[in-house]
């Protein structure tokens, strides 16, 4: 048996004030199309991690639509994560190679998950490649439909690798990916579906902020709530530029002397390499203490980003490579306008001068960033279409939507799906 | 039951080589004497920190040289925890009170440790302030002498939380600390014994490295271990002044072009504060990346220090303010010379002009780097008598016949031993 994750009870009803009565019945009668469906969703772990963040909160939902949506996650062993993170970076690039023996603990890890998989369901929604061998290794059974959820941005994929886990995606029904853009060359899927990360509007993060108490939250992280702030939520790695972010505030400096910036990130306590970029930042800012540079270890958590994201001026995402950058979502929804990379899924949401602005090098950053804090009307303007676009289509209830959905389509075959017939 | 923490068992015979078989014999026969002798340390923990540190390496040699020692560790909640690290933070000065709750909850938990104590010893040895009330509590029975073993630099203690656990160190036959200038102005103890800390000579840290593999691990470490190396193993904060030491590096560096400097320490991740000196550190640093800055959390454990202290050519341990200061010891013991603050501990391991120099200013501390980097035959002389000092000062097995001769006198009382008395 597969370890249940626990789930805490969550309501539709309580996002109808966000997403409209509408958006709310229309998500209700597409769960009583599907009502009692059995889905199980498959994961690595119960905790840490963007797709179990996902998960905590999709689960409950889908629940409430009527779904018997349950999670379960896999067994595993140091060694086998060990596997599956070469294979994780194997798929986003990295030159690595999935020796015999590395195999041979994917393999024995995922037959023990096979064999551990009990109960029957019409859906099984696999995420990412940790238990994606588990339905090959099953021949199929115990499910009607098998989707793989790919997080991952895979356009660039170590091609061993990917034909190594290729082998073992064959048997799947339907794959998912973040964009159209991450899937591989040679994709072995019968169907494909586009879904987007979403953000919560109900969780810590990204709930409303009373001004006054967010000043206080930004005060004692030591940064003025009454003087121009430019912020960057982002890993302290070169794909999010920290040291182009620095270079155009200090541009921007010249021109408004008060002006602060924040830098923030979360740092993971077992990757040394992480360090050497949140380094590199703090020696590239050097002396200048208008410059605050944090991360979850100081205390930074959801409270201080939502402070800041809240009261930031405005928001920088001057990303080189993204996989999605849900953090700009997070910073419209607060109405906040964002300078962004023209890379992954930012021009998703970043819509040039209609909800902020794209940019490459740091000197048209930092004339976008100059000229919006030149003109409150055009940031607040900026804001309140950056959040409405959020609104309609990034929120966790349009993601849901997408799933039922998709479930919808796939258990009623159009006669030329391909995955009827092999259901046979 | 106070829960026992389990001992690797070590031996003194591993120890001759190094102290001599005469040392080694004189410990034995101390242990003769005190032959079977019931001996209880307790703690407040198992893993982490200095007093477990020595403990774990301590308790095993104690039953090697014929002593029945045993080491337990005391219950203790999240919140009694808090409670005792104010506690611990107030007498070594901090402006902290320790208001009504919080002293329930310290007596609290102290009581319900003295009632969780079982047997029965001759000598008790409680380690720090957490365990401290315990022979109060339980009005000194389970064992003929309680000796309370401070490990904190109580000399400025502040005096409101001082006098409150005074209150509970009344029933104690003798207190030992690690230096005369620590013990409090109005000491309630019988008797008072000094005992410095020691190093393990045998540890990871400390045991002989060959140096082409020190060498492999600093080029691992991005460190060139054929150019100059100047080295500070210390935590980031104030008193241990790594941004003067980054000062006297400068002056010394427009001398010695290729010059380096590692400062290395420990980051807990769960201190906030910890991260502000570290942050102020780099920034100092700024662009120089002949300064390498590391910490834990960048993979660097024993190895990695006992590697940079075995090829640094110069240690500086530049501290305000010092406990002890072991890491000058850890330096000399590989034959290092040591250029370090004249505070706390330290002028007992630094004397001056023999294994190493006291100084205060940057100026000063970069004139006597200088001097040594020039002079190899002078580093040489200082190292070989550095580590002859420590041989003879600051090894584990002095540490243990400083126990085993203190536990012997309050065995055998005087006739003017107070200590007596009240055993009647």
């Amino acid at each position: 048996m597969l370890q249940l994750v626990k789930i805490e009870p969550s309501s539709l009803a309580d996002y109808a004030s966000l997403v409209g009565e509408e958006e709310i019945e229309s998500i209700r009668s597409l769960g009583r199309s599907l009502k009692g469906l059995r889905v199980l969703h498959l994961s690595a772990t119960a905790y840490g991690g963007g797709v179990a963040e996902i998960l905590a909160r999709l689960v409950p939902l889908m629940r409430d639509a009527g779904i018997m949506a349950e999670w379960r996650i896999i067994y595993g062993s140091d060694e086998f994560f060990n596997v599956t993170k070469t294979l994780h970076n194997a798929l986003q690039g990295a030159d690595v190679a999935l020796d015999e023996g590395r195999r041979a603990v994917y393999e024995r890890f995922s037959a023990l998950n096979a064999e551990a998989f009990d109960g029957e369901y019409d859906v099984v929604v696999v995420h990412d490649p940790q238990p994606a061998a588990v339905p090959a290794l099953r021949e199929r059974k115990g499910a009607r439909r098998w989707i793989w959820r790919c997080h991952i941005d895979t356009s660039h994929a170590n091609l061993g690798v990917w034909s190594y886990l290729k082998s073992f995606l064959l048997p799947y029904d339907a794959a998912i990916f973040t964009l159209p853009q991450y899937v591989p060359a040679d994709s072995p899927f019968p169907r494909l579906s586009f879904i987007p990360p979403s953000i919560d509007p109900l969780a810590a993060k990204n709930s409303p902020l009373d001004r006054a108490e967010a000043s206080r939250v930004l005060a004692r992280l030591h940064v003025d709530p009454n003087r121009p702030l430019l912020l960057q939520v982002a890993r302290f790695d070169p794909w999010k530029d920290p040291l182009g972010v620095i270079d155009s505030y200090r541009m921007v400096k010249i021109e408004v002397p008060t002006v602060q910036l924040v830098l923030a990130g979360s740092m993971a306590t077992d990757d040394p390499e992480g360090w050497d970029y949140y380094e590199r930042t703090l020696r590239h800012a050097g002396a200048d203490y208008d410059i605050r540079v944090l991360h979850n270890l100081h205390g930074v958590g959801d409270l201080e980003i939502n402070a800041l994201q809240t009261l930031a001026d405005v928001v920088i995402q001057k990303s080189t490579r993204e996989g999605f950058g849900l953090s700009v979502s997070e910073a419209l929804w607060k109405g906040t306008p964002v300078v962004a990379g023209d890379v992954g899924g930012i021009p998703l949401q970043v819509i040039e001068g209609e909800t902020g602005y794209l940019v490459t090098g740091p000197l048209a950053c930092a004339e976008r960033v100059y000229s919006l804090l030149r003109q409150p009307e055009l940031r607040s303007a900026l804001g309140t279409r950056g959040r409405e676009h959020v609104r309609q289509r990034f929120l966790i209830t349009r993601h849901l939507k997408d799933y039922l959905e998709l479930f919808g389509s796939l258990l009623t075959p159009s006669p030329t799906d391909p995955g009827k017939e092999r259901l046979q």
